[in-house]
């Protein structure tokens, strides 16, 4: 059974069929529908040499043994987000299971270092607003007292979700055991943004994540009548947000990869004849450098205070989340440009950050060496129904991240 | 029973009391509150020779025949917005009563004049979203056909809403036959800005009612992921908003009166990790000049789409709602100066537009000589539990308003 691209997408078609509607995939984690995934996907190991458990955080393990214990990694996330996409997190996965497949075949179900699929346990953070939980629980840097009080729109908590779902947060630690033997961690997903299209190349080898700053930033001015107060009379809170809203496209644009984006605006009372006396916004800043991150967030801090004073106006910072940047092993990624490289043909292969987080992250962060392929997004969607790609470029991806998953075993071996 | 403002000073925390709670006024119009606060306003009547009625839009009339048909009208409305303030519309309506019973011992129930009292429906407009509806009944200029489907937060219809309060959208046009006979109309109302304190001035005559147009305004850009996307690959309808929001002041800084403002702006899909791809914004400008209004209006909309352009978005207008600059009387405004001047003694009123709507505006559309006289408001405020104005300044306009009031009726007389 050699490798087979074109099942690949049989089979993500399949599970789109499944577990999607007329307004996209529906595999929040923690529903019903994600569970289907998951059971779905059992069945297609059904056959396979390997042992199959959910860990303590839900994360869900395939282990082909090898001749050495020492374990490469592959992994994905069946869960999307509510109306997604049909490659977001399912294309690692079934990649994966098709690579695992050819595995199994060429080495007669003893390949010379273990295997381990690995599909992780609510990327998305879809339903409760905490992304990469498993795979952070995998790390040891889960969040639990921080995170079991949060409640989906409809009150439900987060942990009371988890226990219907066979999962105690007060567990997690102990899917850090997953770690032991784990010599290298790689991982297939779509750009989900409009680079490679732009450059004309289906693949790219990612340099690591990019750190974020999050920030929920409130302006306060004074509410007042839109007919009775004079221009020169008002605090307008909302006229301090613009300004913001503005300056961090200057503050981004200083560096090469940097973005920063304001992508929520609140405005109280909100209402047509009134002066908005206090506006909520949220400043999401990413780069792969610390150190602009760092200055980054400064200046937009600094900004923010200025024309508050302009405005008469004061403001509040208030930080949603902050992960630090992630730089990828530098061998697995000169493994990855090899791959890259060999089934396209080009003499060259495109290194980028990623600004989306990856399960790879927090893998990263747990010591383990690890990288990332690119697959071009089609109009840099994702998170939406339309996401796409070009057939020919989803088999030509699963047959690069197969020569990178020979390339990382021959180096483990 | 000579004029007794501190009475009114009385009378008005009295129905705060009936009709408020810990959060402020809440005679929500087409409410029990309301309604309570009518009943009330109905037993003050008792033992004054008035007919008293109420119109086919609910307005509320109280008449005291004179020597001529010719009547003088003076109004004010008991409605409030939700958490209002003690003074918006009660004050009017209160010092009205008081001028009545000064008027009526004055001239031992005849006066030269008739004397018709009015206590408009709806003035704010709080439960439906259009105000002066009674006023506008009463004018002609109702919009019955527009309005009836209006529901409030629950879903109620207005035309049912209006029903269960005695009251048949239908018969809204009989309401105009209470045009018979008027030839003046006046009303006294807080300033809602901070013009007067700035001034250090408690009263003002009132030019008339500044012309609004009031529209939304979507940008449509294209949500993007935060992290994915680069700065320069994006369609940002927050960026073109917010350009927009910092513009009007300009536009609306070239006019002396002229105010524009930005009260709503609402975000899709509203999220820390997306780039704005659609905003929603709505936008008010007003002038007493109907020239200057057009002139906002177009450089704003011109301004919206130099915006959308450079942002590579598109945007869209649609009409809330507009009106014209109502000017008052000049013979009205100069016997408003007068009774400033002598309760004053002041050298000259003061004379500025209104930017709020008042139902003077209806009433001066019907062709009724009109004129309102303003009295300062406390740090601006109004719609709002805080909404204040020193006593000594209530006792004063309640002299200055009957002052008005008597140079009316021996204009009319």
């Amino acid at each position: 059974m050699p490798l087979d691209p074109k099942r690949t997408i049989a089979e993500l078609k399949e599970l789109c069929a499944l577990t999607g509607d007329a307004n996209g995939a529906q595999r929040v984690a923690w529903t019903d529908t994600w569970l289907k995934a998951r059971e779905w996907f059992a069945g297609k190991l059904v056959g396979l040499p390997v042992e199959h458990h959910y860990d303590a955080a839900g994360n869900n393990w395939a282990t082909l043994p090898g001749a050495s214990e020492k374990a490469l990694l592959i992994g994905g996330h069946l869960d999307s987000v509510p109306n997604g996409g049909w490659l977001d997190g399912a294309l690692n996965v079934l990649a994966t299971l098709e690579i695992l497949r050819r595995i199994n075949e060429e080495f007669h179900g003893r390949p010379p270092v273990t295997i381990r699929v690995v599909d992780w346990a609510d990327e998305e953070g879809a339903r409760f607003g905490r992304s990469l939980l498993g795979s952070s629980a995998f790390a040891g840097t889960a969040t639990v007292a921080a995170d079991r009080l949060r409640t989906d729109r409809d009150g439900v908590r987060m942990d009371e979700a988890l226990r219907r779902c066979g999962v105690e947060m007060d567990r997690f630690s102990e899917a850090a055991r997953e770690q032991k033997n784990a010599a290298a961690y790689i991982e297939l997903h779509i750009e989900q943004g409009p680079v490679l299209e732009r450059m004309n190349l289906p693949l790219a080898v990612v340099l690591g994540t990019k750190g974020v700053e999050r920030h929920a930033i409130t302006f306060h001015g004074q509410e007042a009548h839109s007919g009775s107060t004079p221009m020169n009379a008002r605090r307008d809170a909302l006229a301090a947000c613009a300004k913001l809203a503005l300056e961090i496209r200057a503050i981004a644009g200083k560096h090469p990869d940097a973005v920063c984006t304001m992508g929520s605006v609140k405005t109280f009372p909100g209402i047509v004849t009134a002066v908005v006396g206090r506006c909520e916004a949220t400043l999401d800043q990413r780069d792969l450098d610390a150190q602009v991150l760092a200055t980054m967030f400064r200046e937009a801090r600094e900004a923010s205070e200025r024309f508050a004073r302009e405005e008469h106006c004061t403001v509040e910072w208030s930080r949603i989340w902050q992960i630090e940047p992630i730089a990828f092993d530098a061998k697995m990624l000169d493994l990855c440009d090899e791959a890259i490289r060999e089934v396209t043909g080009a003499a060259k292969a495109h290194r980028m950050p990623s600004g989306p987080l990856h399960d790879a992250a927090e893998v990263s962060r747990a010591g383990i060496p690890t990288v990332m392929m690119f697959l071009q997004s089609l109009g840099g969607i994702s998170h939406n129904k339309i996401e796409d790609t070009r057939e020919d470029h989803l088999e030509l991806a699963v047959r690069a991240f197969d020569r990178l998953a020979s390339k990382a075993i021959a180096h483990l071996a």
